[in-house]
């Protein structure tokens, strides 16, 4: 409230146990080095902190070593690790060979914790507009504003303290977390997740300068988010000048990520913390952009960009290409080795220096000797 | 709620329509190319989505051809751009020329839409404390809580969930979203607008460290915003150790940005998106930071000083300047030149080493040479 | 509300005045070239606004001589300036010589300032949860929203709108200002101070990413912050995966700064505005990010590790380093110097491009005179 996750519990209050057998069914894996597929697993953790009853994880054969010396009853290991590898270090010690072992994870914890859902109805200190639809199972918390005239679908959660503008609309299971803010006429798609302190739809940094006063342009547009959008806490996605801002299906953004006006992405992105997007720029499906990298306005992002952390985007890019740079970015491995140059420079300065000084030595000896047999 | 803009309905409810001679009237624009002046025209939008009832506009020449190509009634065209080119391309199509196309996009907008302002009066549910003045006209939404001893002035409205510490000053027509925190003492001029999630006068960051133990220094300073300055969402200005931080009279503070403790700006600058100041850093007037820019506590930035995005401003530097780099600005010419140099240094070490090599075997050939004649 | 500092007045109203002689005391300093001990100061404020009846202060021999031209009425000077340079400037001025003059100022402005603590007692209109512990004295303000099952120490202060999440514990005399969140679960120390616009224990970044879905991984840990902990406006402090994401005793975190899931920072660290923390990084002890610091995920910075400002830290770094840069950190000189030949890159290539022109010349003129000699 903000809500994070507890643990499952059965009907006597106590937590959650599952045979490996059973977990491994439920991460749809195969089980190896298993003598007993009804040992009992308690939880899920990482190698350096797993007890006994718990379930691990490693995601790479460089953790093999690690996982060897853990504690924990067994470990999920992805398909594609050499066998031969895994058998050498795991020997028979229980695993779970499943094709994704991210998937799987989340896939384990799921078994243990849930997110509890608040319980539908209106708080009594919720202010609810006039002309709102509220869908069945619609659950709004304490002190929540509602705007007139917007429209929650079923399933949808707004949790304490919550600002929704007037006209929005937010999907089917969509959940507003603790503190956050919709502007006017933010349109919300289905499972939706925004979380405290981020806000959508804010005004747009647009001003008509003239003679040193900014005037306001009035950012009539609105911004859209799209299916199983996640927004991070105190992210921001501002309204469109006209028409919309819109964050395509399934993108995730993390944390005090600033996304401007009449921006749109494709869908499945990535947007890491403090990433921020200028206005009018466009990114294509699958672009990942990570931590602080700055996109200019305008720019054009193609399917599938991929830019490394801190990275500044000063042009558009073509589809594909994994970048990094400030402020000319270039594919990622020229980056690297232009990066590791430039901590030479001070010496290759030095370089320049003294073979210009040898030069100009050799030079004036050539020319003597030449001068001499003249 | 937080508020954003509705489009401005006639008394039987349609949107509004303007001819374009009324419209060319109210942006103090000149027609041209123009058979109908009656013409009605139903709203204002961007080359790409214009409908045939839409005014357009075009900001730089470059535009031109888009525009031929795009179906909306008219555009706005700027006196600037040469008129050969422009009838050109838009031949017999109708236009209205004006000085600033981006302050006529304001005022056609604003022909068209509305920024609805809050009925006056006090929600039930605000708290308001003690020795407070309410000029006439103002609007304090649901849950607000406005601290003991505060001057809000004639038409101030604050939204939902704002809070507002005890003993603040908010001038005439100033406007403060939903969920914005001014902490106590903070000081704000007429018209001033302070976004969701911003917030003003918190406590800077001060501490005396002594053996590893960083004691808080008391940050008894205030914040003071100018008449006219914006904050953007999620924004931060810190109050002032002893005095004040002041945010000059016009300046705009896009999203996310970070405004230190004892700054102090000049009037008109654009602080853009998740630009960052350190504490008592000085900006001139008519500064231009634009977004992720860094500058370094304590520097001073003179008058009318423009920074490249993402750059980083380590010193001072004098009035007049358009500077990008990190961590060393430069002029923004000699910048570009140096970034994309930089980009061609794993190449110059091989050149250099090349030439080590080539002036090595020359000059043991020149020797052997000597060698041979003497 | 949020709470900022209010001047400390006696019975009368009248604003606090204290002597030299014992505010010399109560800094634990030694007075020189004080004439009249028994002088009566009635504030602390820099060099360049203290009035004649105020305290000032000298951190740096460098700021002597407009110590000299203040019109304060005495100085707080770090007994490391040399005393010949003191006197030189300063003569039979009054100052008193401390240890630290930082802490001598914080210690001063403690003595005319005061942060007002609200008083104990919950705000009718807070919304306090099931099986909530509340210690003596614990004051929360209107609005506020406390879960079920959160333990609230003594004096803990909850400023208006701020939302706890369920099952969190807040340790004595710590103090959430307005309109900040904590999620479920979350853990403070004791004297920790969060401000508005902070969200301590949200989700974290975590998704299996399989075939361009990116499945949400449950983030089942929690966040922790030690003892004397204090988090800016807007700052983020992501919960953990599993376990635990925990901010050592001490550590100071300004605005705008964003730490991911499952890190860890030692004790008395500095985390200055707008720096980001990739997930599991660790930082050891006394480590100070500058502003707009990134740390790449699972980072390990040792203790006293330094960055300076901008920088990007992409791998590991060694205890005690200094070191700036980005993407590549060096130890700082080298950092300066790089950055410094980075700007005279365009001209290093000229110079390399005459070398090769010169070495050309010279290679060609050498042979032609070996032929001529043959």
């Amino acid at each position: 409230m903000s809500t994070a996750w507890q643990p499952v519990r059965d009907a006597s209050g106590s937590s959650r146990r599952l045979t490996l057998d059973d977990l491994a069914r439920r991460v749809d894996g195969r089980l190896e080095g298993v003598s007993d597929p009804e040992q009992e697993i308690e939880g899920v953790r990482p190698l350096e902190s797993a007890a006994e009853s718990d379930l691990s994880f490693v995601h790479a054969g460089s953790y093999l070593k690690q996982a060897a010396s853990s504690r924990a009853a067994a470990f999920l290991i992805p398909e594609s690790l050499d066998p031969t590898a895994v058998a050498a270090e795991l020997g028979e010690r229980p695993r779970i060979v499943v094709r994704s072992s991210q998937l799987a994870v989340a896939q384990a914890l799921d078994e243990f914790f849930v997110l509890p859902r608040p319980s539908p109805g209106v708080h009594p200190t919720a202010v609810v507009g006039k002309d709102c639809e509220l869908g069945e199972g619609v659950a709004i918390g304490p002190y929540a504003v509602i705007g007139d005239g917007c429209h929650l679908a079923d399933g949808v959660v707004v949790e304490a303290h919550t600002v929704v503008g007037r006209d929005c609309v937010v999907g089917t299971d969509s959940w507003l977390h603790a503190n956050c803010v919709l502007y006017d006429g933010s349109v919300l798609g289905e499972r939706v997740r925004v979380h405290s302190g981020a806000i959508v739809g804010g005004h747009g940094f647009g001003y008509a300068s003239v003679a040193g006063i900014h005037h306001k342009i009035p950012q009539v547009g609105r911004a859209v988010l799209g299916d199983d959008v996640e927004v991070g806490c105190g992210s921001a996605v501002d309204r469109a000048l006209v028409d919309e801002t819109r964050i395509g299906e399934g993108t995730k953004i993390d944390n005090q990520v600033q996304v401007g006006h009449n921006v749109r992405t494709g869908r499945g992105c990535l947007l890491c913390g403090q990433a921020g997007i200028g206005g009018t720029a466009r990114l294509g499906d699958h672009v990942v952009l990570a931590g602080q990298v700055g996109v200019v306005d305008h720019a054009q992002l193609g399917d599938g960009v991929s830019v490394a952390a801190g990275s500044k985007v000063l042009r558009s890019v073509d589809a594909g290409r994994t970048l990094g740079g400030a402020p000319r970015v270039q594919d990622i491995g020229d980056w690297r080795r232009a990066s590791s140059a430039v901590t030479r420079l001070p010496e290759l300065l030095r370089r320049v220096k003294r073979l210009e000084r040898q030069l100009a030595e050799l030079s004036s000896r050539s020319s003597s000797e030449s001068d001499d047999r003249s």
